[in-house]
């Protein structure tokens, strides 16, 4: 993928890998290194081919690199590499520079014994792992208790070891980072979702994390990657532990299965920013945007030579899927051979459109698919408009307003709130309506009618007031209440008992960016005006005498 | 390009071109072939190491594919291929099967004689083209008066000719069609602007076309491209005349300039679905749409052998900008190098980021930039937001909502337009807005107050009413006047002289789509509770009566 990248700007990389290796498969020249990263005559043949020196796995001799960096510029630095190669220098040496890691305990020589006293420190579940060669799960072992340390020392026990304290998450996270000659920018912050301890998907954005935390997230990683010298870009995978607070879980000084997804989603890639990165080229923060929200889902190498073809097949049927396969030959089991990217305007969209190419690849592996989960009364997808009523009392009211919705097929959910019955809910939903797939409120409310204008002034979404006509005043006090608020928190009121209206201007304001959606409704508007002129038409041509008694009046 | 989607599915292409060429250069493997397209035996040895035989480039020779395509499957149809190459017989085709295109007269074997007749046929200007091997203007004369005849013959007397009747058109159209097995599809509607008779610009969507305008464009491609044979993608250029008519100008039997801007703008790529249109993989029109608005920029080779690679290095400085450089050697003027897309959330957007760029292009050519475009009384950009008002008494409870947009650096024009003094005018503004930059409009008025009313019945985008108190009624009249509109054209009222909530609810509503707007909204929002809390501090710790002193009251 990085010479897909340096394709397009015609810049020539010469590759050190086997003979028809992938990368060579799509760059023609006669500039290739044929050898393993691991052969020092290689890397040395390489480096002086090239102007820069650049690695896409960091388990390489750092020595011959630091060697050659005399001849050639190395980026990253390889100080950089030999820290993070080694995943407990990695830690520790974050730990220094004041960016927040798990805690490790060195076991190098420690045996048995320190295994057990690791599990008396840090009480158990714990991670035990490689320090070095470790990757995609191979290297990690999760001690439960004491009864599996020499069981754990068995399958590790050759290997240079420490442990973790073992991280309470909710979730993953990671950021790809971009080290450039002027600073430190972040791609967006993703979730990543992973399966026995192999990368399976990433959600960008990430599901149901503020947009305040995903700042946190970018910036935690831009701390981290700061206190490393050398460009390229990084990716920063990290926990975010139940209380809201995030770790760094690992490093990677290179491209990363995490930032697959920018080839679609962002104006530039990671590939394209790891370039301009390493050969000074101009890059900006405002480049590393997320142009719609994204979801990538990896091919992994099946029990058949061709599982992940038929996978690719799958994927050519979804109408938002990029499919990327590697040019590997026949599969292996658990080997990545390719990902599939799906865009759409809203995350809900992508993941409907992902969850049955989850359930293809679930069922390669015997897996039964997991139940949907309860869309509410949505009458399709995830719900772009959250319809609140302060009392089901506002639902006859409503019907109108939700049938139109359903007739210009806007996904949307029904829930009753009150203002001063559940205000704790009420402050609940509003607090979290613009992390998910809601992009308007309509708010009913008789009365004070304060359920609008609480639930605006808890989110930033727009919250359209109907208001309702109660026992008093024929509906103008809700009217007052609603159009009446302070400066600074709008309530976009509509007419007493108007609910068609609210629906139309919820209509209107998710058609604002999506021509779809507008479209849909100047059809519908178009169908009023000719049933308008029907009618007219008859009125003349009839004579209002004869158009009142077809009436019954 | 085609080799790039290929690539991506690890589908083997075989290309046969010279040694090198810029196919090549991304494609390594030994089945390829080298020679031209015009050489017989190349083309059957092609043939032979293929299962599907298709063209970049319709200049070629179908005998030779009607020969082969006994052997091997030749897409689209060397029959197809026959009539399209020679643009006379194309457009009679077109005609034959009821698509509107240009009137044409054969010129074959009639000399400057037939040349004089076109003139007193059709007048002057008329266009005289070579039916054959004709493109990026070479082969086209324009006819401008009876005194052109002896050098347009003298061009191209040498050449099988014919001519066209004179389009007068307001601008270009294209449209990228797709002919699978099952059926035919299309891309968007784009803009194309063309200098020195070779594309320069393509705009996705179109400037100043209605959607309606731009689906009749889709169904005239579609008519044309369903008249022919074969599977593939198809480049349909067409005319919009002045009085808003259709005509087809040219089609392209292959991927086309036009159609470059859909490797970053649309889920996949005009060459992605021609490979599976050839090869009968799955495709979609869901896969066609406009992800983001676009602007693809030809990079043409200047004066210098390194033109090309200035342009590139300045495009790499554009946040948005994806540089596609094909590989090409040494630029000679004119040639197409590579281009540029640069897609953004708005047109406008993407047309401010894209302006420098042309600058840079028509410097070279010694061009001067053209005048910038007068922006009103927007901050910045195209504007988002528009702020209409029935008298300029309203300008002065507008300010406090003006200097929120501004603020948080949302483009905005402000106009007066009264719905009772300039009724038309309300009328064509408001008819007008949805297919401008404009995502909002915000209505102020007092009195009877009916502005943002009728303009809402005039638009598909939301409008806010702002309801300005007047003489009479404190305000009451507008409150009503906006808020009880009839159902179908709702009104988003806020409170009375509330130009600070108007402003705010037309930044949430571009907020419910733009996540960049709603994070600065969100920021102002916090900075807001920041101050309130600051003053309960005081409040707690000074007590009432030095507080109420403190504010001199």
């Amino acid at each position: 993928m990085l010479i897909e990248a340096a394709n397009r700007l015609n810049i020539q990389v010469n590759v050190l890998d086997a003979a028809a290796s992938p990368a060579k498969q799509i760059s023609a020249h006669d500039g290739h290194i044929e050898g393993s990263f691991k052969d020092a005559a290689a890397v040395k043949a390489l480096a002086q081919a090239s102007d820069v020196v650049t690695v896409e796995i960091e388990h390489v001799d750092t020595h011959m690199l630091e060697e050659v960096a005399s001849e050639v510029i190395v980026e990253p630095s390889w100080k950089t590499l030999r820290t993070i190669k080694d995943k407990y220098a990695q830690k520790h040496y974050l730990k220094e520079h004041g960016v927040d890691v798990a805690d490790s305990i060195d076991l190098e020589g420690k045996g048995v014994d320190g295994l057990k006293e690791v599990g008396a420190t840090y009480g158990y579940p714990y991670m035990l792992k490689s320090k070095t060669e470790a990757y995609d799960g191979r290297g990690n072992f999760v001690v439960k208790s004491e009864a599996d340390v020499e069981a754990a020392f068995e399958a590790l026990g050759q290997r240079p070891l420490y442990a973790e304290r073992w991280a309470d998450f909710r979730i993953e996270l990671a950021v790809m980072v971009v080290k450039t000659k002027d600073g430190v920018l972040t791609f967006p912050t993703v979730e990543t979702v992973h399966e026995d301890s192999i990368c399976k998907l990433t959600y960008a954005p990430p599901r149901n994390v503020s947009e305040k935390t995903a700042q946190r997230a970018q910036d935690l990683a831009k701390k981290a990657i700061g206190a490393f010298e050398g460009k390229g870009v990084f990716g920063v995978e990290m926990f975010l532990l139940k209380d809201d607070s995030l770790l760094i879980n690992e490093i990677a000084p290179r491209p990363h299965n995490s930032g697959h997804y920018t080839i679609e989603a962002c104006p530039i890639s990671q590939y394209d920013a790891h370039l301009r990165a390493i050969l000074d080229l101009p890059i900006s923060q405002a480049s590393l945007r997320l142009r719609e929200p994204s979801i990538m889902l990896n091919i992994l190498g099946g029990q058949t030579p061709d599982s992940h073809v038929q996978v690719a097949n799958k994927a050519l049927e979804s109408p938002n899927a990029s499919v990327h396969l590697y040019g590997k030959g026949d599969a292996r089991p658990g080997r990545k051979m390719g990902h599939i990217t799906v865009t759409a305007p809203t995350l809900a969209a992508a993941e409907r459109e992902m969850q049955p190419l989850i359930d293809f690849v679930d069922s390669q592996k015997g897996k039964a698919p997991e139940p949907r989960k309860e869309l509410g009364s949505s009458t399709k997808g995830e719900p772009l408009v959250a319809v609140i009523m302060g009392s089901d009392s506002d639902l006859p009211v409503l019907k109108a307003g939700l049938q139109i919705l359903e007739k210009l097929d806007i996904p949307f959910t029904t829930r009753i709130t009150s203002a001063h019955r559940t205000p704790d809910w009420l402050r609940e939903f509003s607090k979290a309506a613009a992390s998910t797939s809601l992009k308007v409120i309509i708010g009913a409310a008789g009365g004070a009618a304060h359920l609008p204008g609480m639930c605006a002034s808890w989110t930033t979404l727009p919250v359209i007031g109907l208001p309702v006509k109660a026992t008093h005043m024929d509906g103008w006090d809700s009217l007052v209440s609603m159009t009446q608020m302070p400066r600074g928190e709008p309530v976009a009121t509509v007419g007493i008992n108007n609910s068609t209206n609210a629906a139309l201007l919820a209509v209107r304001i998710l058609g604002a960016s999506d021509l779809a959606v507008r479209e849909r409704l100047r059809v519908w508007m178009e169908g009023n005006e000719v049933e308008v002129l029907r009618k007219d038409k008859a009125l003349l041509e009839d004579g209002w005498e004869v158009y009142l008694q077809s009436m019954g009046k």
